[in-house]
């Protein structure tokens, strides 16, 4: 009997519901070329979703989506949804109720991508940046005292767990050490902030000494973040909490131009629960309906959940398909690489290449 | 009688003992060129004084620094002593107790320092950070739990009064009008951080009200990191909070090759307390000593400083003297410009430009 998996299909908003079409196509053609089948089951929560019925999926969403192997989402967001409604019904419950404590994304200057940076070759930037993905900054706790008045004031509590820290810390150098990539950079603030960052960097050094063949270093985020730029060739691994996490994870695609063909993984390493993988872009509502999106990071996010899910050869051949079709000159190339193709015909270039 | 401007100086530690004597030379040929003299009065606090007296500053520190017209700090922070002894002892106490609440940094792309960026030009990068410089995320409220067991945790609690939300943002809106400069980005985090980032959204939406020529855009700090990088040029005026302000403007700087020669002017607009001005760079250990620093931080930082103290023509000849250095290939240049001229050269050439 052939492998089989099964994977929640949120498509959500905007050009979300163009490019996880596309990149199922390609993907089911790395499943059949690899001997495997993928089950794909829709579920069609969106903001449409909470426009009709006050929430952003239902009741029993999460229980709904458990009974999976991995959940494949494309963007959610809508003019007129406020955030705290699309994003904290539905994505930040999944990250957190299914404890997808890492967030993964890969930082790599591809063939034929734009590259803002003077004198760069695909190679020479390539490393991953790992987010602390469920605590942190990101956090309910905290309010708003004498609202509406002079004296207004809003308090906005972190929570750093020893925990959840260590097992953040631990998976980069796990990572470095599956990759053989020989250094972790941990992303802090310890100099400004003042209960946290330096208990991040306690536990940095504490874990950092569980893998002595690792170099171990450290920078402040405002450092770090200018060093992105000024010397982006550095880095292997870079570690940072959720907030730190989330800027070092959108800069470092804009850094190698790939914002629009960039994916994040929100992994439960221990597979507990389903993973959910999904393109860094949003839901882009100004392009949608063109079918102008670049469909390369929902297809290389897909490329991460195979791999997620064992079919690490399937895996290999998508990520080898992106990487033929974007270093053809004579392959289509949607608007944000300088073309004029569809989204479509791209991403039939990738599923010809697969 | 010829005017007088009474300055505080504090050279701090490592290569702030080589910038601020080499910067004082420049600043006091301006101001004879100008008819006004620099009236200097050192404070030798450093590092060391925290070794010899466990203190950072005196006591009454902050009582001798008030009755300045302004303060000129080198940097602080020295291999042994942590950062919160050097930081929350000088830097942070000083900016809080005089009330510094503005912190701002000029981001410009100058002639003759290498730009990591593809197929920039002086000129096309030319914009200001406006950071929040007394509250938000740097604070010394929250603590641990637990200490030193596996249910250990942190809470880092972020304040943000209306007072001091409006105050800053107001700033930023003054500075662009007092500019003409048309457009005021701000940077949040409203689709993630749930309390405060949603009340400073609000503050910014209403203080622009209260400017209607002029543009009011906000992005998230993740994805306005990776446009600093993509996209610079599209900036006037962007306004932070005291974490988001501090990291743009060190990426603000990388983005234009200039982190060796920003400076930091933290301000109290009102002139009720002094004014701080330093260079971006910190105190360098690894070259102290070696007279190789840039001075053009601490310049730039003097030249700010003249500025605030209202000698706007000896302001405009620094900033033209360092431009004039600069963009001369024959000047000497320091290491970081790709030189191999001493800092004193350097410095030298600006004073004759001057
Ligand atoms: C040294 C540190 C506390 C400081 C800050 O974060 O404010 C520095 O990075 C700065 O920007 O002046
Ligand atoms: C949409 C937003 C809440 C989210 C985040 O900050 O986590 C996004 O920026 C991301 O990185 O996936």
């Amino acid at each position: 009997m052939s492998r089989r998996h099964r994977i929640a299909v949120i498509e959500g908003d905007g050009i979300g519901r163009e490019v996880i079409p596309a990149a199922r196509t390609v993907l089911d053609r790395a499943a059949s070329a690899c001997g495997f089948t993928l089950d794909w089951r829709d579920f069609d929560w969106s903001c449409e979703t909470w426009k009709a019925t006050g929430r952003m999926m239902p009741e029993d969403g999460i229980a709904r989506l458990a009974d999976h192997d991995a959940i494949f989402l494309g963007a959610v967001g809508y003019p007129g949804v406020p955030d705290h409604i699309s994003l904290w019904g539905l994505l930040i419950p999944i990250r957190r109720e299914f404890d997808q404590y890492v967030n993964l994304r890969p930082v790599r200057l591809l063939p034929g991508v734009p590259c803002p940076l003077a004198n760069k070759q695909p190679g020479d930037i390539d490393f991953w940046v790992v987010r602390e993905n469920v605590e942190g900054e990101y956090s309910q706790i905290g309010g708003r005292m004498f609202a509406g008045t002079e004296r207004e004031f809003v308090e906005q509590t972190a929570i750093f767990t020893r925990a959840g820290t260590d097992r953040i810390l631990r998976y980069a150098f796990d990572l470095a050490r599956r990759l053989g990539r020989p250094h972790v950079t941990s992303a802090t603030k310890s100099n400004g902030i003042f209960h946290s960052m330096p208990f991040w960097d306690e536990r940095f050094a504490a874990i950092g000494a569980e893998y002595p063949e690792i170099r171990a270093d450290q920078y402040h985020i405002d450092i770090l973040a200018a060093r992105f730029v000024m010397s982006p060739e550095r880095f292997d691994v870079v570690v940072g909490s959720n907030l730190f996490g989330d800027i070092l994870s959108d800069l470092g695609p804009g850094v190698t131009g790939t914002i629009a063909v960039a994916p994040s993984a929100n992994l439960n390493p221990e597979k507990k629960f389903p993973s959910m993988f999904e393109p860094v872009h949003g839901s882009a509502p100004d392009i949608f309906g063109q079918r102008i999106a670049n469909p390369v990071g929902a297809i290389w996010a897909g490329a991460m959940m195979l791999d997620h899910l064992g079919e690490a050869e399937a895996a290999a051949l998508v990520l080898r398909a992106i990487e033929t079709a974007l270093g053809d000159p004579a392959s289509p190339r949607t608007p944000d690489l300088g073309g004029t193709a569809k989204m479509d015909d791209l991403a039939a270039a990738i599923t010809a290449a697969v």
